[in-house]
């Protein structure tokens, strides 16, 4: 079972846009891709339906097979942590289901993209007092993670913290990918303090498109996926999924 | 020497505000406090002059003593991290001068408000491809370190992700305060997630004042303090500086 599980410094450091570019670039290289974003809140509603975004996005952009409920099982409106979103909204996150749902994805497909929700530190459950982490599925699902960051002030601090907590607590964090690239010169400082801090390899540097998500040119995505998503950085990504 | 070293889960979350509120509730309880920032990027020009604006902003509001170039000595035009601002603008950050400066103040003040440069893991200064980190040199001045976050979405991944690194690398985080805070129950279900999973004392909860900094209403900010900062609050932080 070949997987990557994709984790983000932040919020809106563009984890969805990634895995959809990853996705997409991995198929036209003839993989059989999968993808899978076991929880999620903040969903649009639309009419009476709650829809996942995020999924709803991969699975139209990169031609993804599965229906998005099936590929994201626990679903919350309210734009919090799931742990608080699932209580509001009185859901139970199961844990064997989302296991359970990986482990078929995993049969059917030759690599799974992972999209987890906001970063490693976020708690998924809490029951008796006690949190269930991200940290924790991913080490249970699949203990392959990508590290989606930016070049924003504040993105060092993000990214060595969380390379940090990845070491406290027993995650293998394989690779970084750069989004939103603006290729300016302090951006690259900002990309080698990383890479020396940490000896992480960066996987891709993935150019800034201003108008995601409001407005999906799937051309301009794709031209900067095939760009960004060079056969370098495919190989790079194949070798974390590999291991 | 009675010093508390103030840092923040994310640039923006209101460190100054903060240190200014804390000056400001301490001074009006009859301690003899002093201000300390040792680096700043991203400061402001005034003609010829490079302004430390922060500096500027807590002196002011607080009437603390001290030329704010003394109180501020390492100051950087570009908002950027400081170790790329300093080899941009061709300045040494010399930490022994830093040094220096601090056990100066030490002398003078009962307590010193110490402002930090965005997070734990910020590098001040890069040589012979070592960094020297924030944290590094809040080990060598003032191990005593109070957390700055808020409650948006991502601030439990941030704190908890800053509480692990602080743990990891022997810094003594005392306790936390709750910036823009907005009296809503969300919030207080983030607040209660933090102070669970961490243990660390929520020392003050103090509330969002929207037009910050554009438009400094000091009697409406006094009025914040004063209630965010009151006699528990101020008793707790106390506590935090004796240690």
């Amino acid at each position: 079972m070949k997987a990557a599980y994709i984790v983000g410094t932040d919020t809106d450091v563009g984890k969805t846009f990634i895995c959809a570019g990853l996705c997409w670039a991995l198929k036209e290289k003839g993989y059989n891709i999968g993808y899978f974003k076991p929880v999620l809140s903040g969903a649009k509603r639309r009419g009476k339906m709650l829809i996942p975004q995020d999924t709803e996005f991969v699975v139209n952009f990169a031609k993804i097979e599965g229906d998005i409920y099936r590929l994201t099982p626990f679903i919350f409106e309210k734009p919090a942590s799931p742990h608080i979103a699932a209580s509001d909204e009185n859901i139970d996150i199961n844990v064997y289901q989302i296991k359970q749902t990986f482990e078929d994805l995993s049969q059917n497909y030759e690599f799974v993209v992972i999209e987890g929700c906001g970063g490693l530190a976020v708690p998924l459950k809490e029951e008796k007092n006690q949190f269930y982490m991200q940290y924790q599925l991913i080490k249970e699902i699949c203990n392959n993670v990508i590290l989606v960051t930016t070049t924003k002030l504040g993105t060092i601090n993000h990214t060595l913290l969380t390379v940090e907590f990845a070491k406290a607590y027993g995650l293998c964090l394989k690779g970084i990918i750069v989004n939103m690239y603006k290729n300016e010169p302090d951006e690259d400082k900002v990309i080698n303090t990383i890479a020396k801090f940490t000896n992480i390899p960066i996987l891709a540097k993935v150019d800034f498109i201003n108008d995601f998500p409001s407005d999906v040119d799937e051309n301009k995505f794709k031209n900067v996926f095939k760009k960004c998503f060079d056969d370098r950085a495919i190989m790079k990504i194949m070798g974390v999924f590999e291991c």
